[in-house]
């Protein structure tokens, strides 16, 4: 029986809603145990979260440096950190643990420009070590089976890639109301300079790239802030032109009113389309030019390889968004010990969003800055 | 009891669809009488298909001019003419029509550029008749539903407007099997310089303007043609800026695999969004902020009176396509009689498109065509 | 060309649901023409009636009596009836026609009790002449692909079979509020002894054995009147025994809160199940064993010739209620065509409801009426 | 901060479905940790399956009667245990542990016969122990909010109760196959009298009575296996009566081609519809007459009290299975708190299926039985 591998959270304190998906999707497999954490910046605040999650008082951290240099000491120090702040943080924080040897798992988006991303991505590079970023919709079984789907050659040649994120939970200035979550989100200095473009957009973009394959060449793009007093854009449109010739669209907005969390990616080939939507993601639909549209459940024959070695239940039992997130830890887990064991890792489990395409969601974001300050002016990525 | 309207046909000989779908619409409601045809330019068509239809021989015509000519000499002549034929000829047969003191039906787009369709719009003015442009989306009763909540403010003040047009029909080069409606949508000189733009473009254009209250004022653009060898667009990507702030994206493809004929149309306001899908006319969305979305049926007494009184059928007993298009009629036909009585008519039947509507289509088409040859810049609707 | 049927209608008069529908449908494909009716008793409604439909006159009949001797001795009378009057009179009213050498189409129940139809059916066969019985829904083109998968072993061997007809108009006491449609129907002297059973019952009960070509050899039911003062049911449950060993439940309801017109079928086979939904008739879902669920959509190739030759629209041009009743009217025309110019008819058209259905659904309602009064027995199909 | 809950486990070893799910759902919010279990009756198996849950090899007993007396006599001993055997294990498994102080969450149908479930509603009512039976789905968010919906009069008098669960994992001869689920379940001696009765039959009888807070007074039944050579049934249908005038139908079936594990519940009152789909679980439709209808969505405001209780996540963020099944533990987990506290619990804790709601399972399966080798007469519960 392998051993579970030790893990440090910073962030995530009380109340928090992303910290406690992490650790409920660190946790579903049971191949983690958190031992470590800088919750809070706030001491006593460290103190209170550290002992909800049942911590030990000693590796409860108020400082991440701190952190970092002593669970590196440690006989059982962390095997790997979990980053979870505001985006302002997400790289002096990796970068500090990479510095001391320890694997980094790191919310999106990765930092808050291209050339920090471009550092961190040598950072990760020369460490040799494990970096994940959390694009978790990438961990549901059917946006695996899209994937393969696509790679199999089941749509031909794709033309049209179509994906949207509508939510509508900043319909309103939730930010001036003393809710946490949109507080940092609506401030540049925290958030970095974008808005619901770095929150919601840059899911959007890996999620089209991850299941098409495809790379970005040029974007067209406009950023709007619906919502008054807002600093940060809440609604972003772009066109896309891939390279090889497929056009798109992306869409992401945070004003969608009556939109809960609907990431949809719609996909185009020469021989079949393909949709998904991320709040049933216990479906994908299939649809052949010319044959019936057909709906692959997760959790059936008919999904393949890539989504049964990422569901747990059976059809018809929902999966969800932690199982999803689990995935991704799981399979960070299998990179861990294949790592440690010597032994090459499973193709699938490498699939996991690494420190390159946290860069390259910097890269977009880079892209429709420059793109919507230049008046919707075709722009390539960098 | 009123009398029926007397109708001739231009176009919409054997084996068209088009044709076809205004006789049903015509006939549904029993208000029209079809008794004349140019229905075909070759004579013996024109004769054959006229006796399908049980037309007179006499009145079955193979030149739409004698035509004009001869119905409005006779006693019991046409009150209106349905004009069905490929693009380029809709502005010279309504002229013709209009100049002999006949109504106008025209099909979409209602010219193949904007200089005609604003010299067809002078025409009309100044003949005082009666013109209607078949945006038969327009006649559904939740789309007329839509609209009347739009207008009540049961959507706040409209932010993002996302509309689209999806169809497969032309992912394969299906003009060049001889199928004669893809044969002359491909060709330039019948279609005019507009492919999927003219074709489905301007139908996705009008549902976002009818229903919304809102006009464009710039848009960027990028037109594709995915299949090898077509010389018009099969593929449309547009951004929108709107009169007031709102943003919006336009997307209309006949590539696009598995879509048979998917007009969606979603709005997102400051208090609540909307969303009408054309094949599943029977509800309409209605997405407050904050509380349960809702599914208004049509026939419900919630759907309220706009699509009460274009609904023929209670609740549950599916109404589609054809009921759509025979309200256009319908409402056509109220203006007719309100018209000869010297009554003032229904302001809900004046709401059927006009050849304004005709010409703003134009316009869009134009304005499209103008962004994308000069790169996706931003561009003014004349 | 074929000339046009002359039609006759008896009932229907203003204000009523299903005599519009039915004179909708015979319009909808141009091959009938409405030309004298017995619209009402009343003979100045009758009248009314009539001039709103351009009837003549004189061929505006009080009495169906007279209505059917005159039109018998007219060289131009009409070629067949149909008769759209509460439950009480389709027995005499069918006999008088049937007697006078005139085609038959009745709305269902095609009694009030199984002797009638027994006489009716007899009757019927002596004069040799067309009898149809309304059950639109078998008009469905996903309906008839629906039995052609059947028939054809897609399902292997039927198991089990789930129909349901739920509606909610009657959940108040509306047959106390002057609705007419309420009023006759709550009426045992009018309606016949069954309510929600005969008016929707058995249109679930042809449905189910339309399309999976079994019939039921048993069955034992229960019904119910929820609503106070109510005299007849509102809601009736149903188990049924099939030949050859299938199971099903047959449940119809006129009191199902926020039910429109739910007609739903469930079929389950050795190899694939089968579903079909009366309030989206545009698809059909297959859902194979082992296999993703297919939804063929009506219009499209993969839906069949037997759906194909009912379509009157491309996919995504969405048909209803309508065009279901108008193929049955088409159908009829075939057949009557067909007779008249001594050639086989194809046997697609054969498939319409006869009077034997509607005997058949008479002997259902028989039977539940029996199994009911003996406390939920077994009782056979008589 | 509360400790965590020790927690043994008996079955649930290597290959099986079931003993994972609890363990997951037990895990999913940390207030557990499994240190024991007698997970196989096989002792090398019994060791392996407990190493590779990190379980002390001192604990892992391959005699539940063993496993009861160490664990209780340990001073670190379980808490509680979890029974995941075939049925017929069930109750002498739950009442050794109930006889040496040890609270039991056990599986459903708790007993093989009514007698049994008489004698463990006694042994557990005299040990004053907790005893739970995981009927997973009332643990969903939105079964608990309908049930308020319900309780609060949204519905008025309920009058119809449709309940149907269909699968299809059992439409081949499965249990021929060394599939270990399926062969235990088609085996009388380990699964009990019942087939698809017991195995799902319970579930929908007890969704159907938890969220109408309706008590079946009497029931007709009919059961049919389809595949040859099984010995218990694999297809049930039911007809209800509720005390108080309600009527209503179950249906379970393992043989629905095409079906996952859909378990529906529908329920129609005088004043609004109510609809509940297992396999989706995010949403729960309220349909009240004469308006729209509400798709109420988890983890939203409008989804009440009772669910935001039983959500972890934003709406959106799809939920599943193991979050409605984690919910009981956490409700269950409150309640040993709450009694080691001396304290009130919350009252909506407290709604965890009981034994007394495992025996009247059984009553339902005992029913059923009698009511069809009477040949489907009525009979009423025990």
């Amino acid at each position: 029986m392998k051993r579970r591998i030790r893990l440090g959270m910073v962030g995530g304190g009380q109340g928090g809603f992303i910290g406690a998906a992490h650790r409920v999707a660190a946790r579903l497999d049971d191949q983690y145990q958190l031992v470590a954490g800088a919750l809070s910046s706030d001491p006593q605040r460290a103190r209170d979260s550290g002992a909800e999650l049942h911590l030990d008082p000693a590796r409860c951290y108020a400082d991440y440096r701190a952190m970092a240099e002593q669970e590196a000491r440690r006989a059982d120090g962390i095997d790997a950190v979990t980053i979870v702040t505001p985006n302002h943080l997400h790289f002096p924080v990796a970068a500090a643990f990479l510095e001391h040897g320890i694997h980094v798992i790191c919310d999106k988006p990765m930092t808050t420009n291209l050339a920090d991303a471009d550092a961190l991505q040598r950072l990760a590079g020369e460490s040799g070590l494990l970096f994940m970023v959390t694009h978790t919709y990438s961990g549901y079984p059917l946006v695996r089976h899209a994937r393969e789907l696509v790679a199999a050659g089941a749509l031909g040649e794709i033309r049209v890639v179509q994906v949207e994120y509508a939510q509508d939970w900043l319909a309103e200035p939730l930010e001036r109301s003393g809710q946490k979550q949109a507080e940092w989100r609506a401030d540049p200095g925290r958030a970095g300079p974008a808005g619901a473009l770095g929150d919601i957009g840059t899911h959007a973009f890996h999620l089209a790239a991850f299941v098409s394959g495809l790379q970005v060449s040029e974007l067209a793009a406009e950023l709007t802030s619906f919502v008054g007093g807002r600093q940060l854009d809440d609604h972003v449109q772009v066109m896309l032109r891939f390279k090889g010739g497929a056009r798109g669209m992306l869409w992401a907005s945070q004003v969608a009113a009556g939109s809960a969390n609907r990431l949809q990616l719609r996909l185009y080939g020469s021989k079949a389309g393909l949709h998904f939507d991320q709040e049933n993601p216990e479906e994908l639909w299939l649809t052949p030019l010319g044959a019936p549209a057909q709906r692959i459940r997760r959790g059936a024959t008919a999904a393949g390889g890539a989504a049964a070695r990422a569901s747990r239940l059976p059809a018809g039992h929902p999966e969800g968004y932690f199982e999803a997130f689990a995935q991704l830890y799981r399979d960070f887990a299998h990179l861990w010990h294949a790592r440690n064991e010597g032994i090459a890792p499973d193709p699938a489990a490498a699939l996991i969003p690494t420190v390159a395409d946290g860069r390259q969601g910097m890269a977009f974001i880079d892209a429709v800055l420059r793109s919507h300050q230049a008046g919707t002016r075709w722009v390539g990525l960098r």
